[in-house]
């Protein structure tokens, strides 16, 4: 399960909310996160990790050994222990909605509650909302560049940790994705859950043959079997063999999978065996290495593949392992708030975000302006908490990744190339830029 | 809290372990833990996670919840299910200590167990010691591209989820970093907690000195001041003002920290002023984008930085986010095991490793050997858990920093470079040669 602790969390978080406390400094804050750019070769964000978030701001409550324990550290005064002890959140919350397509600058979610609420969920928040949105970002990429192939999360075992593990399992279900190899991922939130065997499974029979056959017999639904661990033709040409055999026991065999060697030439030698051999309706799978490039050069091969087992590349996002972002005061007491740090400056105030469309429906541009602003286009940002609760009930994951389908079929052709052959336009509208030059350096204290 | 759920598994594992309950398949299997290769530009590993990896070994039990799941899933035989309602680990396990340098081929940790049990394990045990390993190792870098200077983890925002966030503190301790400013690896770990303030903090108060005095009267033990929110060097002057009327009052400011520009010329300049205006004994801290590359170029240049807070540089071991590695069957049944699949050969049988030391203790070389073979030298793997218990108790978190500092030292001065200047020599020894030339690909299967 995630991470019930409230202490996962920054200690100047803590730190702050003590003097805040010490000082009655409990006016209304917003403050928004965004990334705050785009990694290389990437044209687009898929949001994702919201229900979470939300889950994480409903359930945050301090234990009695929690309070013990801080008190123990001789860092707080009775005054904060207090507050932690009857800890609530209880403010409102904006946000984009999971699975939608969205860019840099934008707001992924916002949140508006008394400051020391806001300032002490900040730390968790943004660790669920940046991983899970970096995975349905990356997860997206190979979802458009295998279109119609199955596409698993096999990445638990090199994910950092367990958590990692089940939220990639969710963003990259959100994103396309089959289904996971995670167990806790089939729990936790009825994710599919796919698996085939190991190569130990057949180092531990005399003969692979054999292991083919006991492992078909003790698992009749769906059997996928590995076929490399000595000579992938020679395995593929078992597999043969024995399905007739397992067939005259009502025993389907599903699949194959191959995880060593070349895989587009292997692919293509056991597809021959296999249709050769009358199994035509026997799916190849491969693992070991694929991300969304060696998607695209399979696919153009034409390679006889089904379907992918994705490990590292998608759980720790290899090429791009974290996005830069920010969860950034926007206003206190209804001023408007704006850092100025030497090239980490940021867009000031409550936002909206407004997407136009083409007329053949592909997304055409956004604009980012003031929440009071009025402009073309569909709204982003909707409120999705207030006063702590739920204005409605969750959305199921399958509407989320019903709506990152949507999305995603929706990006402009550029965008859905590996390489974005253009960048997306989000303008900023002028009514946010006068107010973010109003606070300039110049006016700074 | 770390993951508890024994469904935190690949779904194989379990599809494995119910053939070889339907067939009664459950003599002894070894399986070895290795990282195959090091990643660029590095020169060792550094063994981490193994207390947690035990401590998972030891309490893994399925709930109710999770049993009635499983059945829920349709997928399993009741055979299964009674297993894994009663299941506990009872095999032997071999490792090399918490905080060794280590490399490719060696193997971190060994399970001797009835099949069964030693499969059910893979997923987690790998998924916790690859993320500790990688993390350890990279903090390693970081630790020795900066002597003596406060190394603090600051990463948890960005982290790869909560978890990560925890075991990034706890493998950077180990590695020599001061501490962590998440509050849970205080908590569960014992980890000197570390914090300052946000710029939010700054921002709210209507000026910057307010904002100091306040924090700093909050907080009065160890204050440090975040002074980059709007002029770094007005900032400092605003601390120099400020100092003796806090001292008038008993609280001593301990640092700054700045967090944006040019890191080096800020400290200088910010220095400077502290110099000029009394505060020797202020430290500057700095944070943003920090790696052991920039550690290192700031150490070169004498820069007056006392320390580094680290953020996702290390969490998310930017440069390696990964390492290849691998759970293999070694032996089952007394009998040795090799996988020959194309490309990803490893060494069979139950193995040791011998270390040996120049005159001048540096590490010189290792063996790696067969178990049963003797060689010169001091053997690194140890048995640490006999029949699912441990067999001394765990040593503290302290004793596994010892450990690796004193590892560290060790090291020869080519390899404590960010670019190792000579790769360490890990012989195979003639045994382990001729061993796995028996079992060549012309035997195979």
């Amino acid at each position: 399960m995630p991470s019930k602790s409230p202490l996962t969390t920054d200690l100047y978080e803590l730190n702050m909310v003590q003097a805040y406390l010490d000082r009655g400094e409990n006016k209304t804050a917003v403050f928004e996160f965004f990334v705050r750019r785009l990694p290389e070769r990437r044209g687009f964000l898929l949001a994702a990790g919201l229900e979470d978030a939300l889950g994480f701001l409903e359930t945050m409550r301090y234990a009695d050994a929690d309070i013990a324990w801080l008190r123990g550290t001789g860092r707080f005064g009775d005054n904060l222990l207090d507050y932690l002890a009857s800890f609530r959140f209880t403010g409102d919350v904006h946000a984009i909605p999971e699975g939608s397509v969205c860019f840099p600058n934008e707001p992924l979610i916002r949140i508006t509650a008394p400051l020391p609420q806001a300032q002490l969920v900040e730390s968790r928040l943004i660790n669920i909302l940046h991983f899970q949105t970096m995975i349905a970002s990356k997860a997206a990429r190979m979802v458009l560049a295998a279109p119609g192939k199955i596409l698993s999360d096999f990445g638990l075992r090199t994910a950092h940790g367990a958590e990692a593990g089940l939220y990639s399992a969710r963003a990259s279900y959100i994103a396309g994705f089959g289904g996971a190899a995670n167990v806790l991922a089939g729990q936790r939130y009825g994710i599919p859950i796919v698996g085939t065997m190991a190569h130990s499974f057949i180092q531990v029979h005399d003969d692979e043959a054999t292991a083919f056959e006991n492992y078909a017999r003790s698992r009749p639904d769906g059997v996928i079997l590995l076929i490399d661990t000595y000579d992938t033709e020679a395995g593929a040409r078992k597999v043969v063999e024995l399905a007739p055999r397992l067939k005259a026991d009502g025993i389907a065999i599903r699949g194959v999978r191959i995880d060593s060697g070349d895989l587009i030439a292997s692919a293509r030698k056991v597809r021959r065996i296999f249709d050769d051999g009358g199994l035509n309706d026997v799916i190849i799978l491969v693992s070991g290495g694929i991300n969304e490039d060696t998607l695209q050069t399979m696919v153009a091969a034409r390679a006889p593949i089904d379907g992918f087992g994705i490990g590292v590349n998608l759980d720790a996002s290899i090429d791009a392992p974290s996005l830069d972002c920010a969860y950034k005061l926007q206003e206190y007491a209804g001023t408007p708030k704006r850092k100025l740090s030497e090239g980490k400056i940021t867009w000031p105030g409550r936002k909206q975000v407004w997407r136009t469309y083409d007329t053949d429906g592909r997304i055409a541009g956004d604009v980012l302006s003031l929440e009071s602003d009025s402009h073309p286009g569909e709204t982003l940002i909707a409120p999705v908490m207030r006063g702590g609760e739920r204005i409605a009930p969750p959305p199921s994951l399958q509407q989320i990744r019903d709506r990152a389908a949507r999305d995603l079929a929706r990006l402009p052709e550029p965008l859905r190339q590996l390489v974005p052959g253009t960048a997306y336009s989000v303008t900023v509208a002028d009514t946010l830029q006068a107010l973010a030059a109003e606070m300039s350096p110049a006016k700074g204290r």
